[in-house]
């Protein structure tokens, strides 16, 4: 059996992850790539190398180093695994890698969505493997899915739960009726959460993996920057009571859907991160805590989901090691080089005015005859119908108002919100939230 | 772009499928495989000519032929898809189509779970792919997870909700809170049961499907004679509502799990269908009606979850046309005839009485001093410990019991209903439910 020559660009929590398997493992793995697979180089920076050496010790104590040459300038190392995350510093090293002729297999999401396009069509070039499993949904195959195991299918929508940070929030919000702030500073201690948590409650995690999504399923570029971002910082367990009483949860949905052709416009598609209510009874809603999953509808295959572990050491390496089989298995009959046609369809993203959802919108109003029939008829006037309403009991002359739309364009909604706002009697909108009723 | 020919044996509800997706998808399906998919032929039984003659006009009014020979003597074919069912002349067709050079996709659990290891490897002798995503759960990509995907794990145990009659048999009897008979009844009406449904409602067409998912799971051959199988014809609404006071669903799951070794013996793998107590929080537990779920535990990515249609014309069909796609594009590269390694652990199948489990069983004894203490003895003499135990308000001095019991070997259980058996003042055994807690 030939030996198969992996460098591992980091040995941090994912790059142990591979390497633990690669050792466990190895007996299944060897024989289900056809080659033997071990790691002949771990890059480590200088200062986490007594720590790596001392955690590794029996698996290749001299394989660790903290020089890249070792790695970029062996001709013996035919796969070069990018683990060490960040993006120019990454890019440079993935550039080097294929342009040597090695293979990449990476994790790295925030990579892929600003360079994917890029790097993809080097790989090509160079007739080379890129894998890029591990950059979405964890131990999750749902790169495989959508590009080949649903490559029968018109992919009509695909709606994931992405980030497990803020999955886990929402779900302690709602099972413990605890307070966002309350919960993350909880999650930070118990390491489901970075220190800082900006880009994981922001949503921008969530919308680089969505851009890499949206980009496959629809086979057409899409850009971080084509993505609608919002976070789920203003949801307040209020709003989580009310979703209940409407039999609904709130999760931090990443969103792609097709939407049809109107009035002679070519068909365009909506590329969304937000918190969204969703029903009790959707797959989706029951996937709590740090689990992810993908909901993935196309036109033969209907409704499936893809569920489990979205990061972590052992899950993330167990699809980076998946790839690598796969590049082995190609290596041997000399088929690598072949990815999956990606872009061939033009597809545009549809700007978020041109977009339709229906809104739980919640209100505080002065509470006088008349109140609630000026509020109707803003909304009336932007052509926003009710799918129902809910008014809780006055306090301090106040009331608390919580409308659920039909699915409207977002256009009409900022119109109604525009006057909303310069009325006199409206004291706070409280949330906006989407809805999702695919 | 070179032509790829099909040859479809069968036009009925998946081969209808499959011809649906190609015209439908076609300008997809042609780049993604790189190969422009047409079907050349497809076979009909005499009496249904005029009818797909009718049905498919559009697509291939000439390709329609009753002649076998038109397909598998025909050397422009490259991909023979047997959507005919049956084993004995599907299996007779399917070894010429490979013996004359054809690759193979199929949909037919039935020929796979007698004559799979025969037929695969036949294909590997002469180099061709023979495809089976279909074989098991519709248009979800199960047979791809548990082989490529996540080829990096040991995989621990796979749970499954493969069936989907019963599966719509066991919502509606828990939905709605009505008998198997009336539910089985409406099931055929809708076209969800068959007029004969015993393969269904016995369990025999989830264990087919499990004797090939276990064997790819396990890397070991798993013969149909091996899955211990019991269907759902004996659950009455009564434990589904002592189910439900537990917490807990009734499935009909198909379940393969490693036993680890015990005393000095290899470790085993258990392999069974029957109905299960599952807790309700598991994700397998809200998956109902027609929907499969698979879910498989891997050492390396943890719990995962695959769920979608697990039968019907258009998600059986996306299965079968990804198998194609996926042998196109080895043609494209002379890499086909390569799969995944299959039996190369010696791993024995369990005897059932050497298996583990939680038991359900609920009982009518003769309400009187003593006797529950004697119950609780005969259990106990069997090393049998119990979860929890439900008693009913007694009618006519008889008294309804449920014992839950923690894990225990089949052979204990079997020993305690012995000594119940022969004990006067039990009238009756109800039911015996395994639960699974995994």
């Amino acid at each position: 059996m030939k030996t198969l020559n992996l460098g591992l660009l980091g040995l941090g929590t994912v790059g142990g992850g591979v390497a633990t398997i690669v050792g466990n493992n190895g007996f299944d793995i060897d024989i289900r790539s056809g080659m033997n697979i071990r790691v002949k180089k771990a890059l480590v920076r200088e200062s986490d190398k007594v720590q790596a050496c001392a955690e590794f010790e029996k698996i290749f104590v001299e394989t660790i180093t903290t020089d890249v040459e070792d790695i970029l300038n062996d001709p013996d190392i035919d796969i070069v695994v990018e683990v060490m995350g960040g993006i120019d510093l990454a890019r440079q090293y993935v550039t080097r890698a294929l342009n040597s002729g090695k293979h990449v297999v990476t994790a790295n999401k925030d990579l892929l969505a600003v360079h994917g396009a890029e790097l993809f069509a080097l790989a090509a070039e160079k007739g080379l493997d890129l894998g890029f499993e591990a950059s979405v949904g964890g131990g999750i195959p749902i790169i495989a899915a959508i590009q080949q195991n649903l490559a029968a299918n018109r992919i009509e929508s695909v709606l994931g739960i992405i980030n497990g940070t803020t999955n886990y929030i929402l779900s302690e919000m709602t099972s413990q009726r605890r307070d966002f702030q309350d919960v993350l500073a909880e999650a930070q201690q118990l390491g489901f959460a970075e220190a800082d948590p900006t880009s994981d409650v922001g949503g921008l995690d969530a919308a680089r993996k969505l851009a890499i999504l949206s980009s496959l399923a629809f086979n057409c570029p899409v850009a971080l920057e084509d993505v609608y971002v919002e976070g789920i910082t203003r949801i307040t367990s209020e709003d989580i009571a009310y979703a209940a009483e409407l039999n609904c949860v709130i999760k931090l949905l990443a969103i792609a859907n097709r939407a049809p052709s109107v009035d002679g416009l070519p068909e365009g598609v909506a590329v969304k991160v937000h918190p969204t209510l969703i029903p009790v009874g959707h797959p989706l809603a029951s996937v709590d805590g740090v689990f992810n999953a993908v909901y993935v509808v196309g036109d033969a295959v209907g409704e499936t989901m893809f569920y489990g572990r979205g990061a972590g050491s052992m899950p993330t390496g167990s699809a980076i090691v998946a790839d690598i089989v796969q590049i082995a298995r190609r290596m041997a009959t000399s088929s690598t080089g072949k990815m999956f046609p990606q872009y061939y369809h033009d597809t545009p993203v549809l700007p978020l005015d041109e977009q339709k959802t229906g809104f739980y919108i919640r209100l505080k109003v002065i509470d006088e005859p008349r109140v609630f029939a000026t509020l109707a008829l803003f909304f009336a006037e932007a052509d926003i119908s009710f799918a129902s309403i809910i008014q809780k009991p006055r306090r301090n002359n106040r009331a608390e108002v919580v409308f659920i739309t039909h699915p409207c364009l977002e256009a009409q909604m900022r119109k109604a919100l525009t006057a909303l706002e310069s009325y006199p009697k409206l004291e706070k909108i409280y949330n906006l939230i989407r809805i999702e009723n695919h």
